[in-house]
């Protein structure tokens, strides 16, 4: 290599360096925006089967949670649960397509989501320099369960029916970050599981954040040619709901559990694709978003 | 019935009251001994599996907390583990009469332990007027733990090797009991199982505890003639180590960590019979103790 | 004595060691309920003659304290003022029955107050591990008095006119116990006596007190069968002045006192039987109640 | 009046008050030298006699308040003693020329001193804006006393054994101005009466104070010209005590306290002439002292 | 000298120290009404030309400060600016008398007012003992401005828009004293020179001080007879203004000032002669004015 | 346009902002090195004559503090007091290469310093959302200087004597960015400028500061072959200076700073090119330096 080639190497090289800082620059305004505001990231069960994307995820929170925000972790677990099951041996039947909970059933979803997510999260965040705490709705009393109601009797599962958030303020004020696993219990000790979007709604409500994130495997809200729609007003996703067609499968009830917390008080919900990387800094960081935000007006 | 017997009737009840709260009013001289200090107890697992004695430990631990005391408590779950281990069919093997923890293994044992038992600790403070929080030694690095050394390879099988406290003295500071599982986490982010009362022993040494409780289900340390020994210095109890048939079996781990406590600074140390109710109330709030106490001089 | 019988023995004196724990075990639901609560007592001068009943409730007092609640001690002094009196040749004469307080008696009487009984007591409480902390109201303009009206002159007997509550709020805030001598002080700089009871009924009432506790030499308000009457609400106790001949005496005004502590904003009033041993813990950590109790409606 | 001489009136008038203004701002180097100190001051029985001198020095006391300062007042009481004893015709003797303290005697002494003096400095100091609180030595156990070595058995007359500042800490940093009656207490409850100048400089040496001021009727210190000593080394004091016929009578143990303090780290003591008007204000806030100051070294 | 004549010498120097001991004690109750309280001091360019007179006004300040109040200095600088400008050869012209800022004048003006001025006061409050901080209204956003509306255009002189006290409040509850010079900001970055008068009133009304001081060079508000006015009521200021040849001049704009700043919620504006030595401690701790005060009724 | 080539401006799109997330990712590790440091900039005069690049500079600055850092800025001003004495016709002269600050001269850097940079420095990082606030060594008593000791007299050129860092600290612990003037004063009040460089070095001692960044025109220190040095321990920064020929001209003063501050505790000190865009940014928050950094051992 000719020296004139070396210090063009070299100069690409600080070129390169430049943009990179120049980027980094650019986060200032969204740093400022979110500084001291909490947010509430719901984690899918799948992202957690990919250790790499996970790493991703958790060094995303800390960054977030370096840069002033306060996040707070709802995750997920279905496909976790349902092996745990498999194995097990346990079929408890569906109604109306949905799994029926029974008592052994909702057993090994505790165990799977406050046992072995909440801590592997927690501690996927420790390892990036975090403190991550797993936690669970029994904790502290954080959410008092009730059964849903359905027209068939789906056992342990259950909806948010008071939220007690002391022990995520108090982790929160610690500097650390609380990972939270959506089980609940009722007054006679009976533990329910919780959708996790449905936890995550729930707890960015009564946390008054000022954003809930849902983490999908899709790349949002899409209209009726399939593209992504960037934003909506409550009453354009009122009005997209409502229209046959458009709105289907379980992207019905993400966006229900977004517009719910937008209308409890939280300041912008966003349906985001958790299959990209740095989906949170995209959303949180950067001018680009990446997915659907639902806000009271557009 | 009788005027009179009425009247004799009434004057017993009172008679029973002002006994009762003569008896509290000795219960003052041993909060004052304990105010402010923390307590480290090591609840078994075979203790949970009996619902009306596992609610009365949780009173106990709460009344210990609204005394002024700061409780911590640690848990097994031995018997829980087994019989899931059982419903899944995993059967590690055994080295020496010790189970080996494969990998299988160690993943169900911190399910059991951080997602079953240390959550329905949890809920059963909280249902008595706590605010017991869950965690285990992976929330926010609480415990790095090493494998132990032993002849054979006992797979995940662990001790702490550092300890972090920061989450627990989060907690206590904010009015919670923390309820901790005995599982720990090593560099490369495998998961341990590590021994109950090693773990409350380690604990109870890093938070500089005034005690550490070991809730068993025999009386306490014996002497030779099966007589309960109430109390011996840290040399009586070297001593009787030493002498062959004396103390034996899962006695004499027990009484290892008991001492390695006190040698790390822990006030003292105490074997108490966790069958007997209100064991905890006995050997802190009362003149009487219920096991063996180990000091570093008698 | 036989192997056998010492066993037994031996049995019998653990029992009752359980029997004793499971009492405390039982204070827990009160302790829970008045944790962080302002309780006013108010300790009769008569009662401070019997140093072993005063060592006990200075006992109870300091236990009350430990396990969370914040106790202020109001106490009179009538006998101990007598006998002063009596040893000074002073004389001031009655009027309707009352005493006439002139500069003399009050200079007698405030001195004895707060410069024997308040001292007394706080030392009592000191004894028993507590901090006690003797002031009257001329301490920090805690009790601005006026001259009570009455049809004759009786002097410097003096009802609280405005109360600023600083000391006692600084003193129960640095973990101390407030004893408060029942004098009061007006704008030219006249010294007044107070009934002791008023003096902790307004204290209560400008403290926010949840219960103003009048210890009294008797068994309570009773009914017109002479039956200790459990609970009243203000209406029937209203209703119960109204009529003839049942409330009599030294119970009328203590039961006044009691109402209008309740109206101004105390969530109960009590009048208990200060000769009850522990009458104070049985009021406030037990299910049973020492005598009579008044709330805004039952 | 012509407008000449009312122009001059007026002129006059108006120089007045610049001078008033000018000598403010002298003292501004002295309370920038005691901004945040401690400063024990004692005031003699004697003094309180005079109404008037007595709210003059009260407002002394409020005036290094309100400067920065943290005034603390012990207060004595002869006189006052002295006259109840005689009014109740008790009389228990002398020996050696020091009066003997029998129970009876020290009652008496505790009760005007802590009943009547400390409240009556308080009530002074709280009518000048001052928060003024009495306390004495059995207060949150503030002084445990012993018996004073002497000869014959002058019954209880006592002096600081230990001295527990948490009362006086606790009501200073609240804003408030302790009052302390030399009153101590012993192990077994005995109640002590203390030299009020011996309380003073223990108070002063356990608080670590910048000054301890003791106001005496006598100019301070003089030499044996009977010149007024102003300043004097704790080597000078010695060498002045030694010699004969200079300091005599009761100025031999208010020096020996001031140097006692001096020596226990306080930064000087004075004996001040109390009679002077103003007395703390001139040693404190002006250039010229008002008696005789003593120093580790000149 | 003889004998006699010296000791007539001392007594009478004692008397003088006793006088001014005397005097201190009447600050007292000023000292009580004004502790905790804000005061904004406006202080003109002019005085600052006299070293000794500024000397004497830093030490007012700062005795101000140790006396418990929160002084905050706003500064002129007229003289100054012109002598600049002139050494400078700027010749920016007038309009209607007034003149006109161009960008550089504003520049210089800039320059003295926060590069000299501000840290001539700030190092003169701590040559005193203070701790003096100079800012401007660039400072953490203090003063965003305005352009004042005139009907010639006078270039880049402003009016306080928006005031965010952050700063100064840091600097008081640090224990420093703000010394601001009368710069704005506005959106667009432009530097406007704001008049201290208005901007002293602007400030006082948004800490919601309790006097507003203007230090002039006159002695305050006369009447038609040129005789001082001592006190007015909003009301009659606002007569005052509207009679023809009364106020005059420069006390137009500082009058209509001292009434703004009272109508947004200042205590009360004071008009002070700065020329009178300890015209600060006269107007706060003396029963003496030296100025016209402005209140809301009389 | 087509859709094929649309969807691939789109996918292209969404890469480029991927890569900006991911480099936002990659700043974490250093944002939690530096987490709570605090960072002492040396930002030059000549950098301030470019709007477009103090904006820069200013928002990195903000950066820094959003992102956890505690950054304190120097500054210079050689070219703009240069401008302003040739405004005003002053020439002092020089000594040695030296410019001579004569009284004149100081007075004119002092206002150009403390009151148009350093304002102009804080407005800046306001308008990115900071709170920027001006100080110079007289603020507080931030710097007492002395004269420097040369062979000549330099007049009023200083160096820092003694620091007293409570503004800073003051300021910096309300989330505000100290912006500090090179301006010293000595006990007689004289006004002493000091070199910038200088006086970054000594307030990173004083302030135990983790970095000291001189922000320059030029690459860093380059080796005999004109090659940045990218690191040096003190010894080998020791052996270049001994050296003939390598380090020149103003390098030297430079290095000598770095030296000494890392000498004096400082972690370590950059000389950094301030003209690359985000050179902060670069050195603090990527692997990638941006001039030679100076460490007590490599």
């Amino acid at each position: 290599m000719s020296d004139a080639s070396g210090k063009d190497g070299k100069r690409a090289l600080a070129e390169e360096w430049l943009r990179k800082a120049h980027l980094l620059s650019e986060a200032l305004p969204f740093m400022q925006r979110y500084a001291g505001k909490t947010i509430v990231v719901k984690y899918g069960g799948n992202a957690m089967l990919d250790a790499e994307a996970c790493r991703n995820f958790a060094r995303d929170v800390v960054l977030l949670h370096h840069s002033g925000l306060r996040p707070v972790v709802v995750h997920g677990g279905a496909p976790q649960i349902e092996s745990m099951l498999e194995r097990l041996g346990i079929d408890s039947g569906f109604a109306d397509g949905l799994r029926i909970s029974d008592a052994q059933t909702v057993e090994v979803a505790e165990m799977v989501l406050s046992g072995k997510i909440s801590k592997q999260l927690a501690a996927c965040l420790n390892r990036v320099g975090g403190a991550g705490v797993g936690i669970s709705g029994k904790d502290a009393n954080l959410v008092r369960a009730r059964k849903i109601r359905h027209s068939k009797d789906l056992g342990f599962v259950g909806e948010p029916e008071e939220i007690n958030t002391s022990v995520v303020v108090a982790l929160l004020n610690e500097g650390m970050i609380p990972v939270v696993a959506p089980i609940g219990i009722d007054e006679d000790g009976n533990t329910y599981n919780i959708n996790a979007d449905t936890m995550a709604g729930s707890l960015a409500a009564a946390l008054n954040a000022t954003r809930l994130l849902l983490l999908t495997d899709v790349s949002g809200v899409l209209d009726e040619k399939g593209k992504l729609i960037e934003e909506v007003s409550l009453a354009q996703a009122g009005h997209l709901l409502e229209q046959d067609g458009i709105i289907e499968g379980g992207m019905i009830p993400k966006l229900k559990t977004a517009m719910n917390a937008v209308e409890s008080g939280v300041e912008a919900a966003a349906i985001l694709d958790g299959r990209v990387r740095h989906a949170l800094l995209l959303e949180l960081l950067t001018a680009h978003g990446a997915g659907t935000l639902v806000r009271e007006v557009r």
